[in-house]
Parts: C-alpha cells; structure tokens; sequence
C-alpha cells in the first residue's frame, strides 16, 4: 500500500503528465486536472473492475484511464482508433459504464448495485458525477429511486461550481451555500436566514410558524436536501486533499445505503491558465488540430446573426442548457435579460421555449444535435403539436469528430423529420446560415436550422439577409446525366465531385437541397422527368435522413427514377478528425464521382438494354 | 362573488356532473373528482386566459373545461370531433398550454412568466402539477431553474398519493411526511428522527455534528426541500376545503418570487368506489366503449408471457416508469423483488436498465411507445452505443384512439429505426408476441417488441415458444400480382384486402414482415425480381418507418421495383376510436385494395406500352 505522502507525489506526476500530454494531443482539460487526487483516492479506495466506478459524463476520466493501464495510449487520445475521449466498456473492463452526456451515472450504477444485491454479491458501486450533471433531470429521477430503494450506492458529488459554463440552477446556489461552511460552522448564519425564509403572513399556518420561530431554534443540517431524498450526506470534503477524500471514502464504503459524498474540487487545478479561465479550458484543441481557417465558424456567424437579429426583434429570446460559450456569449453580453441558461436541462428548455412561445415571444434553443436527442418528447409534444414558433439553433449537425459516438450529430435529421409540422433546414455555407436564421424568425411553426461543427467556407457576410423560400432548393450546376442532391457541408464536396465528373466526361447537376422538410417536390419532379439518376447526399444517418425523404416523394407519386441514398452508415461512427471520418463513410467527392459514375453506366446499359429489346 | 357555501354548492353539482357525465361517456375519473373544489378556488382567485393556468399532464381538467365553457361538449368527450381528454390550445384561451405527457407544466410557466415580465405584463402564472408528475426529471429541471431565476410564479403541488401507480420514490416520502404532520405539530419527532440520521463515525466532520447533537435544537420547516430550491413553500392545506384552497391561492397570489402550495386532494373524491381503488379508476372505458372481446389484450397477453419467462429465467427484471396496471401487475405480485418502478422517469428507467444489462441480468422496460420519446437520447446513449441486451416492451406502438394527439403511438418506429444496433418487431397477434418475447431475451443485444393498444385475434396461447428468426419476414399468402407487405395488426387488415382483391381477380401476394429492422432484404429481393409493386402497410409514420426501409434497402441495392409506402400522413393525429382513425388515415383493406388495383393497372399499363414499344 502507497502512503498518503507517496499518493501525493502520484498525484503531482499524473497532473505533470496530463498537462504535457493533453497541450500536446487537445481534450478536456480542466476537469480532468480537477480530480486527479479523488481519482488516485477512489482507486485507492475501491477495487475496480470488481468494484465498479461510473464516471459522470467521462470528460473527467482521463486520470482513471491513466490508472488502469492505459497511461501508453495517451498519445493517440481522441484520435482516430486511438483512445477515446470518454470512458467506453469495449477500451476496457475498468470502464463499467460508458458515457458521454450527463447526468446517467447514478442511473447506471443504480442497475449495477441492483443486481449486485439480487445475485448477494457484495462489491462497492460509485457514481461520480459533477455538480453540472446533478443539474439535469434524469439525474434527479435516479437520486429519487435510489433514495427509495436505499441500496448500498455510493454517489461523488464532485462540485467544482461549474459545468462547462458556470452553473445556474437553485441547486447551485444551495452547494454554493454548503461549500461556504465546511465545517457546520456557520450554524447561526443558517438560521437566521431560515427564519427569514418562513413566510409572515396570517394565515393558520403562518402564526403557527411565527410561533415556532419564537420558541425554537432552528438550524440546518448540511446537505439536507440529499438527507431529504434519502440519502446520507458527508461534506463538503477538500477535493484535492487526498489523504482526507482516502478517509472520507474508506468510511462512506463501510456505510449501508445511499450516500453523497460531496467533495469540493477546483476545475483545472494545478494549471494556472486553466485555474484562470476554467470555462475556457474546458476542451483544448491541442497541436494536432488543423490549423484555424480564416473563415469564422458557423457556431460564430450563428452567435453573431443572433444578435443582429435580437437588436431588431425584441421578441428573440435565447434559451441554451450550459452551452453559453456555444454561440451566445455576445448575446448573453449584449441581451443578459433574453438569455437563458438552465443548466443541463435540454428537456426543460425546450419546454421553457415552448411556453415562451404561446405570449408571442420569439425563442431560439441553442443545442447540440447529440443533446436535442434529449429533448425529443418535448420537440413533439410540447412544440410541434401545439405548433408553436420555436427555432431551434441545431449545432454539430453532422460529425463532430474527436469526442467520437456520443457526440456525433447523426440522428437529428432523422428524428426530427418524423415530427409533423416541423421546418428542417441545413445552409451550404455560412452567409445561407444567416439567411436562414432569419427566415427562421419570420415563420410561425417550428424551425429547425442546422449546422456543422466547422468553420466557414469563407463567403461574405455583410450582405442584407434573405428569405430563403420553404421548401426551395437551389440549383447550383446544371447537368444532364445525374444529380447530386446535397445538403450543408456536403454541396461543397458535390460540387467538386461534379468537377470531377465533368473530368469524365458526365455532365453532374448539383442541388443545394437547403431542407430537409418539405422537401423540393417541384425540383425532384422536375429531375425524375429527366429521367436523371439522383445521389442524395448527407452527413446524417441514411435511415430516415434526406435519402429517405426524397424516395418517399418518389414512391408516394408512384414516381420511377433511381435515386442512391448516400450517408452514414447504421452504425455508430467512432472517434477521429473529421476528414478521416468523412472518408471512412465515403462522404467524398471522389466516392460519389464513383457512385455516380456507376449509376450513368447502369442507366447507359438499360437504355442500350432497352433499344436492344426494341430492335428484336 | 359567489360566496364560499355557493362555491361548496358548485362544487358537489359539478362533482355529481363529472360522476354522470365519465360513467357514460369514459375518461379520466378520480384525477377530476380530485380537483373540483381546486379547480373552482383557482378559477375564483385568479382571471383566466389573463392570468394563465397550466395543467400538467391535463386528464385532471375536465372541471376546468367545465368553468370555462364546455360543459355541453362533455357528451362528446373523447370522442372523434369531439372534446379533447386534455386541454389542447386550439380547444380554448383557457388552455393556455396543450398537455398529455407529464412533468411540463412548470418549465411552460416558467416561460409564459418570463415572458410576461421582460413585456412588463403583471398577470400571474399558475402551474398545476401532480406528487406523480414532480417525479419526472423535466419537473426538477424547471423547479431548479425557476427557484434560480426568482420570477414571480405559483406552482401548486396537487398531492393526492398516487399518480396512474402509487407513488414511488425518495420525494413521495418526503411529501408523506410532509401530509402526516401538516401543522408542525410534530416537531420533535421530525427533530428525533433527524438526530437519527446524522452519520455516527469518527471523521471530524461527525465530531463536530456529534458535538452539535448536544449543543443545538435542530428542527425542520416543512417544505425544506422546495424551500432550498428557492421556492416559498406553503402547505400542506386540504384541497377539498374550497374556503380554505381560496384563502392560501389569495395569499399566494399576493407573493413575490417562486412559490409552491402544497394541496392534499383525494383521487375519486366523492365516488365510493374510485376513493377504494383509485388507480384502478384512474380511467374509465364508459359506455361508448366497444364491448370486450374474448380475446386478451395483447397487454396482458405481454404480462403474462413475461411471468412465464421470469420462471425460468432469474435473470430478469422489468422496470416501469408508473405504469405497473400495464402490463406488472402480475409480474410484480410473483416478483417483487425482481420489478422497479421508478416513478414517471423514463429517462431514468431506460439507463437503469442499461445499468442492470451490463452486469448480465436481462432487464426489460415496459413502456408505451408515445413514453419511449422521452427516453430517446438514453436508448441511444446508454444502451445501443453499448449493444446492451435491454428489452423494450413498446405498448401501445399505432394509434391509441380517445387520448388523441398527444399519446398516439405514431413515431416509434420511424426514430428507433435510426439508430445502430437496435432490432425491431411487432407481431402479428399475440401469440407472435410470446414468441418474440421469447426471442428478445435470446439475443445479446437490444430489441424493441411493439404492440398495439388492442384486444389480440384469438389464436391459441399454450403452444411452446419458438424463436423467431431475426429479420425474417414470413409469407402469409402467395401471390403474384401485388404484394402487401404488412406489419403488427396492419396484417390481418392486408389479408383481409387481398381477399377482396381475389374478387377483382388480382392475385396479392401477403407478408407478415416481423421487423422494421432489420428487414427481411431476401424476401425483398425476391419479390423485386418477380417484379410485383408492393405496399408497406404500417399504423406508423410513413416518414422514416417500414417504407423507408424498404425503399432504402431498393435504393441501395439499385433495384427498381414499385413500393408504395402505406401508413400515418405528416399530421398528428387527433383523438377518436381507432377504428374512426384508421379509416380516416386510409389503413383499411378497403383503401389497400385500391392502392393495389392502381399500382396494378400502373404496371400492366406500362407492360401494354413496353410491349408497344417493342412491337413498333
């Protein structure tokens, strides 16, 4: 057994390492140096595989894998077949719960320690889970169950005040307020502010209360809000004190059910530029990223569209689920009383937006594809049945690249499409990103606009906005012999594909299709009667996706002409750079050049087939 | 004014209305006996539309419907055209936000509240939520966000014990607590039993709280738990004391900031037998309701076949987010150990089963299809990214009739069948559905098993089980003019089409297609080649559902072949029997065999002009 003073020096190593390894590969950086100490201390502690440890989220884990062998890997981190970015079950069996969005773990290790005791084994379960993640719903659900079902669960409140943005919520203010007083000793504080919390009106109720402030004295249990769930409360404990989290976490393992142990860490610890700006540093890019454009990046053009659009609109209101520094920075500057971060709540927020809806406002939900998959039940029943004016600002449309499975924005135009009364649009390029969020404000249902994880192609942006017409594609190249029908960043990729073409001999048409619905039926139509083999093309699930749109249109209008869905394929897609990705999934220009290539040929070969049975 | 014994009067006529009117017609009867004399305080204190009053989950506003205009559409109830069983926007001002789903409710006011102070307004906002519904993470996420943001809003906790199943979870103790000391009287036991809870071990935090144990008083306020999350906390008072409920909303009314009022109400209130068994009078099928056939529901048919299977597999366990009178009955009487109920959180549900799958027990998660949305972003997340063998029992997947808009299970299969790693069924009646029961638990991955909301066809149930194998289709009837490729109850109504077909002399060629994914692409490919049209037939979205799989598997195979996607349109579908549904949305034989004689004459007219041409 290392002692506490040798743990110390292995903390002092691995944030050494973390430091230089992560400057030179890019990740998350601040969380993971904020829990060096309590991962060394929980490994310490418990015995894992046998014991299991669920880590919140994952951004954080990167410790633990150093810990359980993976120190070698590092290098490759979020790289392409490298390590992932997230804990994942198949990297290995010290990872019991794979992750990547928040507020699952105590969910999670709730089903573990279950069946722990429903088969009589006897191993410790741990969920470690930041105060962000404590802000979102489903974590809240898990809390109640298990503080109902008083299984033996040992849940890490690791408060670091502050997700990726700083935390919101009255939850937050409530640590805030126990991490003001470690140590019980600000009892009487407590209780005066109690006092003035009970309500002093008349009622019944009320004097009994006035009574009661007369003839008692109150206080506060610290963390009686978990008490109150059920759970044991300890804490706050000093988070990078690891002889003291040892002691705390030796005593908790020994404890019979439930327990929160609330241990108060400091995001980036140990870095001073990371200590400075932990919001900043949340992720790094690292060396190995490319080099920045010189075009702003959609994430950048929507931020600033948004806040043109705010100063003319007083209706705007943005709504975001801890993702201020996605876009809304210069609005929450320019507009702090028409911004809303509601913490990891995509659930609420898009519900919060639907009420905002029905008194006329203009509401925009700012949000990650990956993360609107949580808010699905509220797009449909709380939004688009009601038909209410909602835009919701999708980011991360398509792949996102190093932060691998969990965050790719695969699915959005799949699902979303499903929902009836729902606009779906997707720009070529960032100046069409602008009209389009304009457009947006104008119609009166609900609009998704979309958009990649990338910078821009460069196009000026200082051109007056546009209304870009529902359910209008754009022809940008007329050809004859097959159509490519491309959506967002992939109309680029067509277009070269079509030069390529043209390079062959074979004349491509190349279609910004711009929406996902309604669809283009006029310009479809129009293509089937040319009789031209069609490639659609999208950086989203095939099922469902765009491909699925356009040979529904054909089907529905007994309508006959070869249309090639081209997307992602039904699998999840790992982690790596964008371009690796694109070109393992034959998102390219030279792969479509192909398909279309064999589409003509086929085409040529039934005509000749056909002039043949013609001649007989 | 109506004064208070004219409002009791008001009350017990629109109590022995709503007794007279739902026995006859059906609907949601103990939630509304519930909140009469709530209903009419709320209406009393506060001016609706002006000032909003949002119902959460919404079966329990039918008195609200009554006061607001609509009492002479309450034979209609339910019924196709007529009233809604929920408050629906479109219906009335007075309903200021179109529920269904639970746990809304607070995250919609909090919008309308937000919005009515950045425009200056001062009408107030009231949301009326359930102890059932506060389980749900959305309901937590808005009390955390409204307690942070300080806007003047009243949340009324109608806590009546139960929601649709008793109620589970660390908050319906607290809340019990709560209601059995509901004027402080208690304060040394709550004191004695808090002593209890302070941990007892040797750290220094326990010394200085041991110390404290003989030092202070400690006592709680009653609603300490809503207090911390900011809200002013007032309560409990009995909800059916109109005089009393007017007193407290007037006080509330009066308040600045966040304010919970705690109101204890008694589900079927005023009606003998829905006071004795309240979950089972949760809702009435009434007099309009077609007389029970001989066969079972394909839900019990489920319950059943799932005990069956616990026998002789102890690795299972079901988890169910409320709805235990779905299908648990049975299994939860034979193995309460092996069954959770966690509360309407299905968030929560779906991950605690990914968090019981990874330790190799079988969990399966009974939910209605309209619930799953909720859950989405864990079935990707948390299950199938980690291919783990979850089981999801989807009731209720088609159309669910009187409930309407908001619970149609129309979108299941169209955004399950995005996402990698998923198998999808649904059986054909319910003597498939043991079987594919039978065969989910075999596979190491997850499986969706829909089923209809319906009584099943009749077939015999004590045969052995079979495994069905994975993405098979099985031919019911062959043909060779058109075939009908059908899904769950959509079956029987193709076989029935290709009966009258017969008569019109066209032979169609009839397929129970098993699964949505994967699809049976041999049996597919086949039917290419013998170059029939074919017509998915589905009681689901046509976007994204069985169609589109058939018609992405063609595209991608470039095989050109006749499908036309049969199934719901791009609308929500409103309330009525399903049978008025299905005929209006055309999934009748009737609407099939016309599609097939259109898609036959389509095709010999082009044989007539092929062989024309040929001929020339």
């Amino acid at each position: 057994m290392l002692t506490v003073p040798e743990l110390e020096t292995l903390s002092k190593e691995i944030r050494d390492f973390l430091v230089q390894s992560i400057t030179s590969t890019g990740g998350h950086f601040g969380a993971n140096l904020g829990v060096v100490e309590l991962s060394v201390a929980l490994h310490y502690v418990f015995n894992s595989p046998v014991d299991r440890i669920v880590w919140d989220v994952g951004h954080q884990a990167y410790v633990h894998k150093i810990l359980t062998g993976r120190k070698e890997q590092f290098p490759t981190l979020r790289q392409f077949h490298g390590l992932a970015g997230f804990p994942k079950r198949s990297e290995s069996p010290h990872d019991a719960f794979g992750v990547g969005h928040a507020s699952t773990s105590i969910s999670a290790a709730l089903g573990m320690a279950i069946a722990r005791d429903l088969r009589g084994e006897s191993h410790h379960v741990v969920a470690v889970i930041g105060d962000g993640a404590m802000t979102g719903g489903m974590a809240f659900e898990a809390l109640n169950h298990a503080g109902h079902l008083k299984k033996r669960l040992l849940v890490i409140l690791n408060d670091n005040e502050m997700s990726i943005s700083p935390n919101v919520g009255a939850v937050s203010h409530y640590l805030t307020r126990l991490r003001a007083d470690p140590y019980y000793g600000k009892l009487k504080t407590e209780f005066e502010s109690l006092l003035k919390r009970i309500p002093a009106f008349g009622s019944r109720l009320a004097n009994t209360a006035e009574r009661l402030k007369d003839t008692l004295k109150y206080a506060m249990v610290p963390g009686i809000l978990f008490e109150e769930l059920g759970f044991s409360y300890f804490g706050p404990v000093p988070g990078h004190d690891v002889g003291q989290v040892i002691q705390l976490l030796s005593q908790a393992k020994e404890m019979e059910g439930p327990v929160l142990l609330h241990v108060v860490t400091q995001k980036g610890k140990g870095y001073a530029s990371a200590e400075a700006a932990p919001d900043k540093l949340h992720s790094i890019g690292g060396a190995v990223v490319k080099p920045k454009s010189s075009a702003p990046s959609y994430t950048s053009v929507f931020g600033k569209t948004l806040v043109d659009l705010a100063k003319k609109d007083e209706r705007i209101v943005a709504v975001t689920a801890a993702m201020l520094n996605s876009g809304l920075n210069e609005f929450v500057t320019e507009f702090p009383d028409r911004c809303f971060d509601v913490g990891i709540a995509e659930q609420h927020a898009a519900t919060l937006c639907a009420g905002l809806a029905t008194t006329g406002m203009r509401p925009i939900f700012s949000v990650y594809s990956t993360f609107l998959q949580r808010a699905y039940d509220q797009v449909i029943h709380d939004i688009c049945i009601q038909k209410l004016p909602v835009v919701f600002a999708i980011d991360r449309a398509g792949l996102v690249g190093p932060d691998g499975e969990t965050h790719q924005g695969a699915f959005d135009a799949a699902f979303l499409r499903a929902v009836p009364n729902l606009t779906i649009m997707m720009p070529k390029d960032e100046g069409e990103l602008r009209h389009m969020l304009y457009t947006a404000f104008t119609l009166s249902g609900p609009v998704a606009v979309r958009f990649p994880r990338e910078d821009g192609v460069g196009v000026p942006l200082d051109v007056p906005y546009e209304t870009i017409p529902i359910g209008k594609a754009e022809t940008l190249r007329e050809g004859k012999d097959v159509a490519l029908l491309a959506l967002g960043p992939m109309v680029a990729i067509a277009e070269n594909a079509a030069l390529m073409l043209q390079d062959r001999g074979i004349s491509a048409h190349v279609v910004n299709m711009r929406f996902v619905k309604p669809i283009d039926e006029d310009a479809l139509r129009e293509l089937a009667l040319r009789n031209m083999p069609m490639i659609t093309i999208e950086e989203g699930t095939v099922k469902g996706g765009l491909g699925s749109a356009v040979l529904e249109y054909f089907a529905l209008q007994k309508l006959s002409c070869t249309v090639y869905p081209l997307g992602l394929p039904d699998r999840f897609i790992e982690h790596g750079s964008r371009p690796e990705l694109l070109h393992q999934v034959g998102l390219t220009s030279e792969h479509i050049a192909q398909i279309a290539i064999s589409l003509v040929e086929q085409q040529q070969g039934q005509k000749w087939a056909n002039r043949k049975t013609a001649g007989r």
